[in-house]
């Protein structure tokens, strides 16, 4: 089993990456699917379940989830029983063993033992902020400063997530096979040599 | 013309990858030549020039070297003057106008008007110290413990040196545009892989 994890910057073009890249490979792809089972398994709204998952997870962790982990002092028992639902709905989607990548959740961490491909996706502030931007909805009206207000915000929550789940730290590159700067690239340009990429280190691993 | 930089953690075998990237690409070579052409024009030992520069180059940079550079306090006048020579000469090779891979000595930013394809290469340091091991020379009969000592300190020179000169991060994913885990890959493998991704790189930069 080929197994693809996509880490990523906020709007850095990451989902996007992901997306192509199991369209190019013909793996199955995961990512909001995963917020839609746990809220049909706890019987609680998507939306709130993704609120709680993206900006309070790391105040959420409990103490049993990881054996490197440490010193969680906050524990919310909503958003802990959030994030072991996830561990087990990535887990499930593992056990039914077709080739498939998975963009966000801190996959490369619950999926450690099927030796996954870990990718990280980042660009640089200017090309964030704009990527931000074009797809901000008609009614969220933002400025290129809330924007990287919220770019960071939205990071800073990511990186605490991933540290207490782990112990090692998000987006630094000794984490990750292959780290990759969208900047200046057209996403499906990008898709096509990573995906050359991921397919030489399978060939390999074989 | 087309350049790629190369720059690395001490032993993770990126100067083997750059060396098979510009056999593959049939690109021109640069890394040790550097060292023996400022030896040349100053009029100094090999050996010295690399002690000092690999050393102490952190401590001896100009505060005229780069507009971004700010505060250094200790200059030392000897080294100040083998960075701008290296600098001196790396220009002088892109002045030749045929594409080239050129390995470490913050490539990247004496470059940057001919917008070269950056790539930043680590590995997990027990791969580090068993290449280190691997390639000490006899008389040097390193243990484990010192390899991993050297590396560290090794590294941190480089970090030093790469901030003080441009005011960017050394190996922070958004300084380059490819961070290659060496970690798990032959590098023969690697590298070819790589060479494609440059390549799209290149296309698409036309």
């Amino acid at each position: 089993m080929k197994i693809i994890t996509v880490s990523r910057e906020f709007a850095s073009g990451g989902r996007e990456l992901g997306k192509r890249l199991s369209d190019l490979l013909g793996f199955d792809y995961y990512d909001r699917e995963i917020i839609t089972a746990i809220a049909e398994n706890k019987g609680l709204q998507e939306k709130y379940v993704e609120d709680v998952l993206e900006n309070h997870g790391w105040r959420a962790f409990p103490l049993t989830y990881h054996s490197s982990m440490v010193g969680v002092s906050a524990v919310s028992s909503i958003s802990a029983g959030l994030l072991i639902e996830q561990k087990k709905v990535i887990e499930q989607i593992a056990a039914l063993g077709k080739d498939f990548v998975i963009v966000g959740r801190s996959a490369d961490v619950v999926l450690q033992k099927y030796k996954p491909f870990n990718i990280f996706v980042c660009a640089d502030m200017d090309s964030k902020i704009k990527r931000c931007l074009e797809r901000a909805s008609e009614d969220e009206q933002l400025t290129a400063r809330e924007a990287e207000k919220k770019i960071k915000m939205i990071d800073k929550n990511r990186s605490r997530t991933r540290e207490i789940i782990s112990g090692s730290k998000w987006g630094e590159r000794g984490t990750y096979h292959l780290t990759v700067n969208t900047t200046g690239w057209n996403i499906k340009d990008l898709s096509r040599a990573t995906a050359d990429f991921a397919n030489a280190w399978f060939e390999k691993s074989k």
